[in-house]
């Protein structure tokens, strides 16, 4: 299994809309592209400061895969039209499970 | 269940020696904290540029055994002793399942 995992922090004006639309958008990626093999997101539960606020954790048979969601139109457009206007900071790693 | 997301960027000059610690040392944490239902660690593996160096994706029953396993003193000790010596940022989400 070939694993993505992307932390996401919000910018400050970012509305409970938007955040819940992000969400939203994300949970339809798994239908649209069957590449994935598990897909499970959520927002930060608040137990800590200094966290971001979004989590995706992805799991794939093969990198070649992640690859094609990670370039997939569908997933493109979540990305430009409900991710990129909040985003203030973004990490991720992928790794081998 | 309640997962723990942590991403974790490693300064330029952190060793492969260093790298490989880390992991070895976490790998220790789910035999000494039975609170933790799931560990999974690795190592980024390097599709994109920009990403963090390390991942880690850890599974509890609840909340408040997430926070058994954050003050546990044999995880602040690899805090301690391998990750806050090469760590340049770090990024983490808390959500549930």
């Amino acid at each position: 299994m070939f694993r993505h995992v992307v932390l996401l922090q919000w910018t400050e004006d970012a509305t409970e809309e938007q955040r819940a639309e992000v969400a939203r958008r994300l949970s339809g990626l798994p239908d649209a592209i069957p590449e994935v093999r598990s897909y499970q997101i959520g927002h930060d539960a608040g137990v800590n400061e200094d966290n971001y606020s979004f989590a995706v954790v992805a799991g794939f048979d093969s990198p070649e895969d992640y690859v094609v969601y990670r370039d997939h139109p569908a997933h493109l457009a979540v990305i430009e039209e409900c991710i990129a206007p909040i985003l203030a900071d973004r990490a991720a790693v992928q790794y081998v499970l």
